[in-house]
């Protein structure tokens, strides 16, 4: 791929490593790429991060054909920069957007920008404990027509955001309300794809956990309400009687690069995994009968996130005493080492920015 | 509210009011208003049609905190121009944006910018036989970060199309696929409301409904994939044995302002209208056994569009010959009779712009 550069005339003072907190600094360039119908992708290109000019009636204002990936770059101690299962990511996007009738960007092509962007970038890679690069791919439909329709344009961009822990608190146990009035996703939709869409519908049951103090929400299958899916911004996994359980990805459950690569990690541990549909009325029974021993996210934005308590239907739940499990911190320790470089990549997970 | 207004330099030539279609072509001049917590809608403005600078990182298109509405002004026989129930638009679009967590605009505020844009702009509502002015509000969250959450600033813009007829086939009966694989909407998600995740979620069924030579879907329910319930462009009526069904307003299915007016009109003409869950076997039955007499969809975009036949799995049942019913020809002619002036409007219906 034939990648222009595009100069910026003059580069952003870099943030304080320690107060980098999550999407919020952008670094000094972008990675842009047009597609049209007929032509195909053309014209990828590094340039400055800045506006991108939209006509009013561009479908993605309108109906949300658009599609995203999260990824990051870390930074080893000996300086090296790497990323951490890229093809995950790449044929996710494609998934998403063949769902989501988009054209595709092929996983050579994702990488390839991906890998040329953060190299441009290197500098905007944070060296700080905890610290990396976040990756933000996105693709939306940019032709201008209000007919619902397949749109014949679209525009893929890549953005860079220094970023520290995704959550304030580190990684202190979090309380989780289970939802059960409203729906993330159901068989048939596109739970399964990193839409738009499903983050839009599912703000209000994130506003509605905050009211009750919790900081997430779990959600609950579409069809029966009764099987635990996932949280929103990660997957989810239970430790009850030593035997590990989390929602299978059958449609609905957002294929996660990090709960992929924990299950790898878990099994090779020796643990029994199920992925499988634990419904809520067994999950509280588990939590009462104290045999619910640890409760965690996985994501890339938080990597792992222990869960201290789920509160459902007005009764709540703690988890390990409110404390982080032993395996929670082991797993966190480990997927992190391999992830800046500090662990033996014998899943041959990370690749080098170079 | 003030509204302040920017005068354009050049005004465009207008398009051929014979061959305009449906949301190409845009009027000279849209509407802007910006929404800041703490501030709340301020900045209203009438000026030139033209590009909105978007940041990257702004929270519409990687999150899709988007909603729109759709309604049309109409040119009367004696040269005034009319509105068609806004304030059902206006109060849909809270709805809408309530459930996306979205700032909303009050009712007299969104018509009162309906109004004033239209008035600035009459020249542009055209006069031709099943032509007119169709008016896009949307609203969509412009903070730019990416962490998750419901978003501190909105704009909400109004842009004006001059449209002929939606179908270009006119008033012909299409042929509707029955769609068992894919679903629009579910119990507790977001399909009673107008956001654009709704639209880039189902155009694969368009796409496949065309791979069978069909021009739109018909939606089953999300949790049972057995009744029926809208066609994602309309809203859709059956009538078997001289009785109307239609879904019920649950969640899932849109609460069309053409949807709602023909139920007063049928019900004012002595007809049955059950608004109630009808399986897509009863119906296929119905249209075996002779008794499905008629079948058409109601939107503001198309406003009747009779159906000529229905496809589920394969199976192909033709309603009335494949020719517009008589009570759907009767309802397409005295309901936009209503909507251009050529009816009394006894139901109040319309609102002259002024």
């Amino acid at each position: 791929m034939d990648i222009k550069f595009i100069k910026r005339e003059e580069l952003q003072e870099k943030p304080d490593q320690k107060k980098l907190g999550f999407g919020k600094y952008f670094a000094d360039y972008m990675f842009t790429m047009d597609y049209d119908e007929g032509i195909g992708w053309h014209d990828a290109t590094i340039r400055p991060y800045g506006p991108i000019e939209m006509n009013p009636a561009t479908v993605v204002l309108h109906y949300a054909q658009e599609t995203f990936e999260g990824l990051k770059a870390y930074r080893r101690a000996d300086g090296q920069i790497q990323l951490f299962r890229p093809e995950m990511n790449a044929r996710r996007m494609i998934n998403s957007n063949e769902r989501l009738c988009m054209a595709t960007i092929p996983e050579d092509m994702f990488i390839e920008a991906v890998n040329a962007l953060v190299k441009a970038e290197e500098d905007w890679v944070p060296s700080e404990p905890e610290t990396s690069l976040y990756i933000r791919p996105f693709a939306f439909a940019c032709e201008s027509s209000l007919g619902v329709h397949k749109s014949k344009a679209y525009k893929f961009v890549i953005i860079l955001s220094p970023v520290g822990a995704y959550y304030a608190e580190g990684l202190a146990p979090v309380k989780i309300m289970v939802e059960d009035e409203y729906v993330r996703a159901v068989q048939g939709g596109t739970g399964f794809t990193k839409c738009g869409g499903n983050y839009a519908g599912s703000i209000i049951g994130q506003v509605k956990a905050e009211k009750y103090g919790c900081s997430q929400v779990l959600w609950l299958d579409g069809r029966e309400r009764k099987y635990v899916e996932e949280v929103g911004a990660m997957n989810i996994m239970f430790k009850i009687d030593g035997e590990i359980y989390t929602a299978p990805i059958e449609g609905t459950v957002l294929p996660g690069v990090t709960r992929d690569s924990i299950i790898h990690i878990l099994k090779d541990w020796g643990y029994k995994v199920n992925e499988t549909h634990l419904s809520v009325d067994d999950l509280m029974q588990a939590g009462r009968d104290g045999r619910l021993e640890e409760v965690y996210g996985t994501g890339t934005a938080a990597v792992i996130s222990p869960v201290g308590a789920l509160v459902y239907k007005g009764e709540e739940i703690t988890i390990n005493n409110f404390k982080i499990g032993e395996l929670t911190q082991k797993l966190y320790d480990y997927l992190t080492g391999i992830q800046w470089g500090k662990e033996e990549d014998k899943y041959g997970w990370t690749r080098l920015v170079k």
